[in-house]
């Protein structure tokens, strides 16, 4: 019993989930940031960065689903995709998936992720091989600035708004992005959770607000972040998620387990204390 | 640092929440099961069954919001409501809100929790004064059986499908919930959750499936239970969830903070795999 391991985020001082550590399976500093991969009985695989739980084996189609999909079936004809961070590769599963994308670009500051990602988590990291997929290391705030017009959906995959993620929750970034989206394109970011700090939940859409017309957050179970219940931020000037919605090419799209076109809308209905806050803040559209 | 304290489910043996204990205030054996009162920095008052987490201080609302509000609200005309465990209060701070509500009985098999929810926590147990609730001590399988036809709806509100609570999760009470409803009653009861413990989760509703001809579920962000998104069953011989909604009621309800009008639809909506799962065993209705 003495010899039984368990890992909790350093941050969540007074409550947070932890894991049984089955199998310490690789660490290494990057120089970026610290990269451990973990096992576990329940949860299969674990990847940590600078110690906040990325994703787990089990519950990572929630999320990678989620920033996905949503914003590729609002979209008409979604040809050029930028993922920004998301070097584990479950965004670009998910993203081939559709098949009209043509060019799907993933931009991470950190080669390690990809490297590491390809050879301990085959589960996300499946689809680095397509020919439709690039990889560019690098800043992606720079590289939003070097690629005016260029992308029809910008998904922004990244860890929390602190160290090296901080400045993808800023209003410069977010003005950068409305320059690299073609007219009519949608920009999507992971947007925490509503039920621990609020005030840096709500912040996200305060930021964002000044550089798009339509702010929308969406919600769903994401059981190995904290409180199971994460966010998302829509934000477009000229789409909804709804008017251009096929449900023929939801349907069409394989291996679903969370997504369903009725999620299209009711992931966009939060809880009252969430939507009450952001009314305030974002211009909702009337749905 | 040696000092602190954590709470941990002995259940969820590989991974789950950890709690820090601020403060213990109260434990007491109370011949049925272990009862203890917590207090956490973020969550608040924390109350234990078994060592099993009932309910925070932080995060109740959105339980009792969702146990209760669906069900009232799809019923045109809600006098009489029985409550199957729920001695914190929780659901019946929630049921007296609705004004069509004239008689609202608490069945609790265990005395101690409504006592010491009333001295410890004021929060939840804040109807238990009002002329239009009573409390019965006693076995809510027997107690449906003695009472036929009387109740507009039932709400379980138990521990987990193990214990004392194992047989509000069998055949023959919901043989007897049915008898005790009266015509276009409805049936309600915490379903567990789907992410972990997947076969204890569809059991629910396959034994649930042969007493009611409309049997769903619905969900909602519950960040103190295992995965953060809990399910709840709507079952009924006789009415949706729809049907009868209406607005106008749903709007006059006060101190809401998680349910909405949007959420009487799209909480049913579940993660696709739960769906699947699910269209297997019950007869969906076709929304």
């Amino acid at each position: 019993m003495s010899s039984v391991k368990w890992f909790k985020e350093p941050d969540n001082s007074s409550y947070g989930p932890v894991i049984r550590i089955d199998r310490e399976i690789f660490s290494i500093d990057t120089g970026i940031q610290k990269l451990t991969v973990l096992e576990n009985a329940e949860l299969g695989r674990v990847l940590l960065l600078d110690d906040v739980v990325m994703l787990t084996e089990k519950d990572e189609f929630t999320y990678h689903e989620m920033i996905v999909h949503p914003a590729l079936l609002a979209h008409p004809n979604p040809v050029n995709v930028l993922v920004i961070g998301g070097g584990d590769g479950g965004c670009l599963r998910e993203i081939i998936k559709h098949k009209e994308v043509l060019n799907a670009v993933l931009c991470e500051i950190d080669p390690a992720v990809v490297e590491y990602s390809k050879k301990f988590l085959p589960f996300t990291a499946c689809g680095f091989d397509s020919s439709r997929v690039k990889v560019h290391i690098g800043d992606g705030i720079q590289y939003v600035r070097d690629n005016p017009g260029a992308f029809d959906i910008i998904i922004v995959d990244s860890t929390d708004p602190i160290g090296i993620a901080e400045g993808l929750f800023q209003s410069p970034f977010y003005h950068g992005c409305l320059g690299a989206l073609k007219p009519g394109g949608i920009f999507v970011q992971q947007a925490e959770s509503p039920f621990f700090d609020f005030d840096k939940w709500l912040a996200v859409f305060t930021e964002l607000s000044p550089a798009f017309s339509i702010v929308l957050a969406y919600g769903a179970a994401v059981p190995m972040y904290l409180s199971g219940y994460w966010t998302f931020v829509f934000a477009s000037n000229s789409r909804d998620p709804w008017a251009d919605f096929s449900i023929a090419r939801a349907s069409a799209l394989p291996d679903l387990r969370y997504y369903s076109a009725k999620l299209q809308q009711s992931s966009f209905h939060l809880p009252v204390f969430a939507e009450q806050a952001l009314k305030k803040i974002t211009k909702r559209s009337k749905r």
